[in-house]
């Protein structure tokens, strides 16, 4: 496969996985010490890669979460749920992220603790965070896994996610699973991206548990490290606008999820087959996980999108566009 | 103005006002009659118009108030919140919004009254309503003024939102307010309009009380309505991803809000003013509201923003696209 390495791959794989024991003891400190609410921040990626674990999480549990962008956090003036009560979670795997260490400063400042995820013990969000799990490397799919044991494990520990030690467990064997599909989908990357890679304007459908990657892929993806023009809109809202701009040019984007959302999807599906002869599907039923029960399926849904589009497809973008995806032209660059 | 009837404005906001006592005489009445929770259903535009009316409740308020997509809803496992002690609101205009019907019918099967906005008292969403407030006219300012008198009504009856008479008593001169600023703003909205309405792709952004109609005019009036291509982002996540695309000829609309989250807006301006020609900058603050008190000036922020773009610089947009306003190829126009 282009650009990845699958030794390395598989021994992060590992490393993250090894986290567990870190994150179950992170849940069970935390659940002795109590809260009555969660507030989790992130920014851009981040949210939206809390978007899945937290959309899952409401399914089990009647606690009220938050999941709020850092930067609005810190400006808004209705925060009366954020208190010494909350169970505060962040995330900045390089930990500079600007947004995500002002509302940890913020917390801080009002006597409330902090757990996060980051590269190591010495970033300057490790140095703010009372909760530390640290982990240097990973794709998203890491991320996914990390959140999704964290959130899990503090619903098993209030009854709420009685499955929490299967489901840890079978996610032993995700990364295996997650390489055999990107190279299945290898040469679909490689066609889609020679198909549309330099499109002017592009679709991007997706809902429920999918939402928060759809919404990822193609702002933090797409936009910001290949400069390709995007609009992303959930299966139900594309019925209200966005469906005027479909023609049969116009390539749409539709990321099939497993939750009962699907049913929007298929409604998309249905009437994009009809006006455009650019329907690009990429739907994760489509891909097996072995040793992983049809019940984690709705969970493990959006680890199996980043890798078919944020790791692989991006990597074919990039072949195509000859935009290195590491580059920026603003941000990160200078102060703004 | 283009394609303006400044009489029958005038009427149809006084029509709209009228209704202050009927929205009223619900609030008390569902406020006798109890609720633990607020549930309000919309969808596409009827969705975004709650939105800034929700954001502001929550500034004051802690009561559990879920602003709901229709079709989601429906679908969704996990509404264990919508329940007999739930006070569901929903709006259709016309009354024949397929979403908002079928949500509506699966509330009345769950035992759950419903109270809505619609044109008259025969739509199909009225006969399925208990509660109706019936007004056939109106822009969306009439919509908003509507809807934030029910549900600051409601914060009043609560204690919440002491000045609510005040507020209601000074909504008697949005219209007249409205009329002028439409006023000022149109030799304006007229050369935007020619400026950019034929531009190939548009960065559409605001936040807090405004990012409702923020989406609300990309994707419900320029993509469905003009078929303009747009990307609809918050201020603070502009700076995740979207700002990569901006560049010396990419147009990107600001829209300024008056609340706190003003200052996102702002590093958004700055950060524009630095790389793109054409930014154009749509600023609440910049029209007065005569007769209205400075603390309902937020509130009033949106009903300003929808009067400029949403009504008048849509008109504009007409007259440059050549496409009628009225004009849809799939939206209602068959099954899908």
């Amino acid at each position: 496969m282009r650009n990845f390495d699958v030794k390395k791959y598989i021994e992060e794989g590992k490393t993250t996985y090894s986290k567990r024991k870190d994150i179950e003891a992170l849940a069970d400190k935390v659940t002795a010490r109590g809260y009555n609410n969660i507030v989790i921040i992130g920014i851009g990626g981040t949210w939206a890669e809390w978007h899945p674990v937290v959309h899952v999480m409401k399914h089990y549990t009647d606690l009220p979460i938050y999941l709020e962008n850092a930067a609005e956090l810190c400006i808004k003036k209705d925060k009366r749920y954020l208190t010494k009560d909350s169970l505060v979670i962040t995330v900045s795997a390089s930990g500079d992220t600007k947004e995500i260490l002002a509302a940890v400063k913020m917390c801080k400042e009002m006597g409330i603790e902090v757990a996060g995820f980051t590269k190591n013990n010495e970033t300057p969000l490790a140095k703010e965070l009372d909760y530390i799990i640290a982990n240097p490397c990973g794709d998203c799919e890491d991320s996914y896994m990390m959140f999704f044991m964290l959130g899990l494990r503090l619903l098993y520990n209030r009854g709420e996610f009685p499955n929490y030690e299967k489901f840890a467990d079978q996610m032993g064997v995700l990364h295996e699973n997650l390489l055999r599909i990107r190279e299945e989908f290898e040469p679909r990357a490689a066609e889609i991206a020679r198909a549309y890679a330099k499109e002017p304007y592009n679709i991007f459908v997706g809902s429920g548990t999918l939402w928060g990657e759809t919404y990822l892929f193609s702002m933090c993806i797409l936009e910001e490290m290949q400069w390709v023009r995007t609009k992303s809109v959930t299966s139900a809202d594309f019925f209200h606008g966005t469906l005027e701009l479909v023609d049969k040019d116009v390539p749409v984007f539709l990321f099939k999820g497993e939750d009962e959302y699907r049913e929007l999807d298929n409604r998309v599906e249905r009437f994009c087959q009809k006006i455009t002869d650019k329907l690009i599907v990429i739907d994760t039923k489509d891909y097996d996980l072995k040793g992983i029960d049809e019940e984690f399926r709705v969970i493990c849904s959006p680890m199996i999108l980043t890798a078919l589009v944020t790791e692989r497809l991006a990597a074919h973008y990039e072949l195509n566009t000859g935009h290195s995806l590491d580059f920026r032209r603003y941000y990160r660059q200078f102060d703004y």
